[in-house]
């Protein structure tokens, strides 16, 4: 541990500054014509395992962005951890809330400032020099394989196919990843459990132009209005989803297993206020950290139609569009619930409209299980670095391709996420402690240590 | 009607080429950056009134884009129609659905397409050639007053100021508008009721910044799925309007008198078929023609919130905008309505959202006699030209100057208006038939003739 600590300590500004290097790179994954800046940051991280020692490292080609893979293999014996990354990041609008610009990092009050700063370039960076801290120290006692992927904020569409096409290249013992949260620097804890998705894109057409609302106005189904009231029509006065058999699959969570996790401490005051929300609002019946854990949600993520723009046009547009999404919870089916909710919005979308529905993307939900050997390990590595054993969690966010890791591979994951719920992750002012991140990288060879303890 | 037939035949081209010259100018009275243009659309019609024979005409400043006043005095005893229009134009986007750029006046099956083709450069300069006409053919037998203004369709702020100011230089027997539409090109009629308006801006705010949806989605109000569900419940399931206290100043039309107006042809399936929609919508209770003629409506002119961007991202939006406008009838006072809808979405704004609202813009509705001279007038000459009685009808539309000029002025309006449902006019592809335009300028100068005798 003192080794560990005094490695960090004295390679503290050479980490942050190769960290700001791949930062710097607005690897933006959702925009078509970045493929520069893509390769870019792909040959950024290939080169940092490069540099940390691995035996090889290369930039592999997919169907569409390029998947990073690196390993350093001792012998045939040990225990192979298979590190899991992304290397791609949020769009950054609206530009104009950032304080300071997206690619360009900058340290304030202890945090780093940048959109990837925690999600994942801060996370899957921390995993890089802890691996570089172990060959430094000669401290490795597993063999370590890295996947680092560039479409993880698209929904992965590529790595289901690449781990099909590269089963033995990426054999191990369990897969570790960075990429969700604890509770707090002082409250550390693992997510056990991720929702899944379904994200769809809607379009209502209404009369075939965009029409004058003062001589077509009362006459004609205006698809905003009727869109508006689809949406509406989704939920009910409860939070609860009308779409029907929507809730067919959902593994209902037992009273005791709930009782068990209401002992998280949980600070719904602090939470408001950081929201700056009057009240916490969602199904009725469940508490909020139920609510984004254990139940399942539907969010408009975008809605758009007729004059955005300045001043009064008095259109009666032609077109409505929106973008929802649904976080589900296990059993539920991701393309099940896509046909679901597609069958649902035809039912539903009034005479005079048509409807138009598309998947955009979706994964399935996913639990760990707390009694293996990689939970334990990570239990342990954190019980040791934060002096305090973290508490297992159901995070409500999604990270599709670990049921698709478990599923193609047949290899478990193990989440143990140095991120925090402030870090505002997918928002303007992205940041993540420094605190978070040199823990980080403490944390991850104990994680290593007691797993090979833990499999010998 | 012989001789005013062989002067517009004789001038047609050269008719065509200035009004041409005049859509040219972008003059989007809606862009603020837009002053060049307008200014210059402003002295290209101060420049056609001088030119066809006025004795003055000038370019007067507002507090807003200018009004051209212009006139010829023939002596004091001869009654005065003062011309109404206005230069400025609705903006264009979106500029992909236009065929033709639409401030390149362009002539296709006998049509002019482009933005200003009808709404209302094409209808305006029917009033200059037609005057033009009547001084050089020496026919002109009322004194003439043009005043056009630049601020129509951002809800003429201006305008009621300037009358105020310039009640004097304004005074006339009538005021005499095209900016309105009739049946069919055999099926003359002319406007008698113009609906009001009321146009405001919500803005519905959540949390403090966009969030995460996967760990925040079903925890926090999300101000997209709530400003639907704001929106969706301003109207029941006939759709009745459901601000409390909106129907109470509704003028109710008598049976009788609705079933005068159900004579006037419509053709519902060529309806239909033209707005390519399987069915119409609109309250419980009333036909189309009535839904837009005496019933108010509710209409979103624009919505948005959220990524609207390619792809799928995960954002619960801090915040929800729409542009909602309302039609009104006689006698519901705009500012009345602003005040109950900013009251009643106060009211329904849900917990955990705050809610702001302006209004953008209004007027009162507006019903013309038909007993009246001006009106005799219009209808003589329109069946000289047409050949057919014209059906007084009530449009949906609104002119909110139309009330504020018997407010302010003293004086009547009569809406003598040549346009055409299919002219498109607020959409891509706006156009004005060729026909309609060289009849409106053969209209015109009886107008003037039946109207002199009537007030003799």
């Amino acid at each position: 541990m003192e080794e560990i600590k005094s490695y960090v300590e004295s390679n503290r500004e050479r980490f942050l500054e190769e960290l700001f290097e791949l930062i710097r790179i607005p690897s933006i994954s959702a925009h078509k014509d970045k493929e520069k800046e893509m390769v870019h940051a792909a040959e950024n991280v290939r080169d940092a395992l490069l540099k940390a020692g691995a035996d090889q490292a290369e930039v592999m080609k997919t169907s569409g962005w390029p998947v990073v893979f690196g390993q350093k293999i001792l012998d045939e014996t040990s225990p192979t951890v298979l590190v899991y990354g992304h290397y791609d990041v949020q769009p950054v609008e609206p530009l104009d809330l950032w304080e300071s610009p997206p690619f360009e990092p900058e340290i304030r009050e202890e945090k780093i400032y940048a959109r990837g700063a925690d999600d994942d370039k801060g996370q899957l960076f921390m995993h890089v020099k802890a691996f570089e801290l172990m060959i430094s120290t000669g401290t490795l006692p597993c063999n370590i394989k890295f996947m680092i992927e560039g479409e993880e904020e698209i929904g992965s569409p590529s790595l289901k196919l690449f781990c099909k096409e590269n089963k033995e290249l990426l054999k191990a013992d369990v897969i570790l990843i960075s990429d969700t949260t604890m509770i707090a620097q002082d409250i550390p804890s693992i997510t056990v459990g991720l929702r899944g998705l379904s994200y769809l894109e809607v379009e209502l057409t209404g009369p075939n132009r965009d029409l004058h609302s003062g001589l077509y106005g009362g006459a004609v189904a205006n698809p905003a209005n009727q869109l508006a009231k689809m949406i509406a029509s989704l939920t009910d006065e409860n939070n609860h989803i009308t779409i029907p058999g929507f809730y067919d699959d959902v593994q209902e969570v037992s009273r005791q297993e709930r009782d068990e996790m209401a002992k998280a401490p949980f600070d719904l005051e602090g939470y408001k206020e950081s929201l700056d929300i009057e009240d916490v609002a969602g199904e009725t019946g469940y508490s909020t950290t139920e609510r984004t854990g254990i139940r399942p949600s539907l969010d408009v993520n975008g809605i758009w139609s007729g004059h955005t723009g300045e001043g009064a046009k008095t259109v009666l547009p032609s077109k409505a569009h929106a973008k929802i999404s649904m976080r589900l919870v296990p059993d539920q089916d991701s393309l099940k619930i896509d046909q679901l909710f597609i069958d649902h919005m035809k039912r539903i979308a009034p005479k005079g409209t048509r409807v138009e529905v598309k998947s955009l993307h979706g994964g399935q939900g996913y639990v760990t299980p707390i009694d293996f050997p990689a939970y334990r390990a990570a239990s342990k590595a954190i019980e040791d670095s934060f002096g305090k054993k973290p508490i297992p969690v159901r995070s409500g966010g999604s990270i599709p391709i670990v049921s698709d890791f478990e599923e193609v591979l047949g290899i478990k994951s193990i989440l143990m996420g140095f991120g925090l719920d402030s870090d505002a992750i997918h928002s303007p002012n992205e940041n993540y402690p420094l605190f978070n991140f040199f823990k980080g990288i403490e944390t991850i060879p104990l994680f290593y240590k007691y797993f090979a303890e833990e499999v010998k």
